[in-house]
């Protein structure tokens, strides 16, 4: 039963006593936004910002990210200010683009059990953002890790983003005792994704606490400079005001807990 | 919808700064055991002690609770301890007896939606705590709220217990975002249940971390002089030391946002 | 596990060569438009009306029922008619009044673990409809029944009517695998309602006769002489003209397999 | 929403009057085993059989099938018997591979929201079997199949293979209301997958009954020579002579609605 993750004794990407906090819009839009959001982020002592170029949609017709125009973006972006990007892959074939930009490379629910491209990731020198797919167990997901460790990729985080459910008053249902199953199995870094979730913003705050309380080693949020113009998501997206009383919320905790918020 | 839970304007039973912590063993087992427990939670500043005496059980075959005897032993260590006690009721025949011992009458998770019951206790004077069916969504259970406001008892206190889910190394899953979501809609206190939830103690202090940190009003936990020689749920059940170590934690975060146990 | 289940040697309430089918509105109405329903049924050599007096909704503020008028109304019906009557109870209190006039008790959905319910079911000379809890598995379901039968009711039919899910176009999910599953266990029959596990009228013949395919014993079939005034569950109920084409296809099947519909 | 899968006017891959019945093992083990299968099949008037070259497989430690020698070996038996192919592809790199040996290709579960995949399906002139997401909505299957239909590849089958739910005596549960609503939509085909849904050899036959009987266009089977030597699900396998029964019981079926099995 996933021996690797289960034995797991590399370095964490996370440290026990830190708590990376990624944010940024769901997508990479334009260049002048993102540079906002980017500048806003190094402000608030954020390093690592997430932004979509390929967008796995649903429906064919809504907006399917920028592309590789975006993915040139994110590189505009980080080389003017710093920031380090997060970005998810969708396929094999971006995998040369995606190292040479990227600085974390998330693998989206839908693509938990792509095991071809997680095969392929495992193969590289980059860290990994493995989402749990939201009709995954626990078991599948902690598998599908073992890929990505078994070809050789130790850099390795999970991201617990809400799994289907019949309750229909949030997007999924976060299944936050997954955090603490995690911890009592492997010393890999597991955070939780209150936006994708949920799918809804007034609901952002308090599951990052509920995050940070119960344990994770992080938190994936979306955060726009103007969430109503969104082209995506724009219902789970926070604004900067409301993003920096997470902040301090989350720093009240951090504090409690003698950890630091990368 | 809900009109009465929607413009809830009574005192709720548990105040903005206290948290309600309601803890004891799943089932009246015998009336030394029982007083031991009260004692140790009472010398720990708990005042509510929780004890099933009718035990709604999957098998006919499984314990089922002492009944009437149980009731009578509740009786006694309150009486001899000063401790107030909250237990279930599974039948309208049982509400003299609950309402002449029972401090807080618990509806649980397979009667949430049995409105005979809900209807007669809407009519008594005795605080409720509302359990959330596995299977029913938060819309669902706020309606059998309303059927017991409707009737007008308005001492009630929402429970959030898990729910029924694909996933398997829980024994259903925490619905952790039903309590931000229920606090947006109505000022009736929502407590959550990390025991019935998980299913596994090792989870119990995570996930009481996390229903403080997320705005829960109150904890419910089962806890045992003895967890091996519970007749019920024994997987799910902490210790005394356990239980100390939990309201340390607990504790560390009321300190936090200034709240209260009680 | 469930045992007297497991090991049932009594003659089954449906005979191997026999379908059950039930067939009525959601809820007795008035006596003439009941009348009505009942003459068309027995026309169409249907011999038992389903037909709710109390029912359980989940607003306190939608049609509960006729109530006790309700009984008394199914009462004068099945005088006039010869029809057998199947009706929901909710509450201990009923049984003596159920007992008197109702042929089959049908044990809803909500109530299928409330075992004081079903104990007292269990000592009675009736035939009991126990259906699926929405939220509960075939285990807990078998579990249920074996309360019935643990205290001397062998006179059992179980209903399979959906379970939750997070498919939302029907309003609960036909577990029809659970048909074969049960046939593998007990000889104890067992039916299917798609009028309830759908919601939707439009999916009542495909499902009825996947059912009948499936091997089950039976159906549970909502139908109203005039579905678009029904006062509860309209969505789901077919019109005389749709029943006739469903038995029509029935019957193929019953044909096919040499069972008599009754 | 899903135009246009909502007003497909393609001649569809299964007509009106035919039930496609695509039988074979899990995985190509070996040539001899599979050729013994094809001849079978092709014996009994079955020209299309499935038998993986890839396989995702939960854990990188079982079997992930024979891979490019497994479609060769593919290659070799179809040209030997003249028996039609249906695989699995799980990449975009695959697609030459695919299009010069497999007949009908399959995404799998895991895959159906592969975009990237569906999207680089879309351009190629073959059938495509998508099998749905265990963890989507019909909803978004019908997207699925709408990125295939959008880049011009009409030729779908949509494939319903069970979803997620706290059921447990099933490895998923057959949501088989889901072919009258797709009925209700497009003429594009459904058919179902007892073998996969239910992971249960004896409910095949009872489950592929139910779904001709619902209206599907036609059935996917797991059978093996060996069942208990099968290198991957072994559970849900059927052997030769149950395969026969099966194939029995469809006819009665397909005779009744004059349908002929292709």
């Amino acid at each position: 039963m996933y021996e690797k993750v289960k034995n797991y004794n590399f370095k964490p990407f996370i440290g026990d006593n830190e708590l990376l906090l990624i944010a940024g819009p769901c997508a990479v839009e334009d260049e002048d936004n993102l540079t906002i959001t980017a500048k806003f982020l190094l402000e608030n002592g954020i390093h690592y910002m997430r932004a979509g170029a390929y967008k796995p949609r649903t429906s064919p017709y809504t907006f399917q990210g920028l592309e590789e125009k975006g993915l040139n973006i994110l590189k505009r972006v980080k080389e003017k200010t710093g920031i380090k990007v997060v970005s998810e892959i969708v396929d094999i074939s971006q995998i040369p683009s995606y190292e040479a930009i990227v600085d974390i490379i998330q693998v989206g629910a839908r693509n938990m059990q792509n095991f071809a491209l997680l095969k392929a990731l495992g193969k590289i020198n980059k860290p990994i953002l493995l989402k749990r797919g939201f009709g995954s167990t626990i078991h599948e997901w902690l598998y599908a890790c073992e890929y990505l460790l078994n070809e050789g990729n130790h850099q390795v985080i999970l991201c617990e983003r809400g799994i289907k459910t019949f309750e229909t008053m949030t997007r999924n249902t976060l299944d936050i005792s997954s955090v603490p199953i995690i911890k009592g199995i492997t010393k890999i870094p597991v955070i939780i994704d209150p936006s994708h979730s949920s799918g809804r913003s007034d609901l952002i705050i308090p599951l990052a606490k509920a995050g940070v309380a119960v344990g994770a080693n992080g938190l994936l949020i979306e955060v726009h400079n103007h969430p109503h113009l969104a082209l995506s998501d724009k219902d789970e997206t926070i604004d900067f005001d409301t993003f920096k009383e997470l902040l301090k919320q989350v720093k009240m905790l951090t504090d409690l807990y003698n950890k630091e918020v990368i």
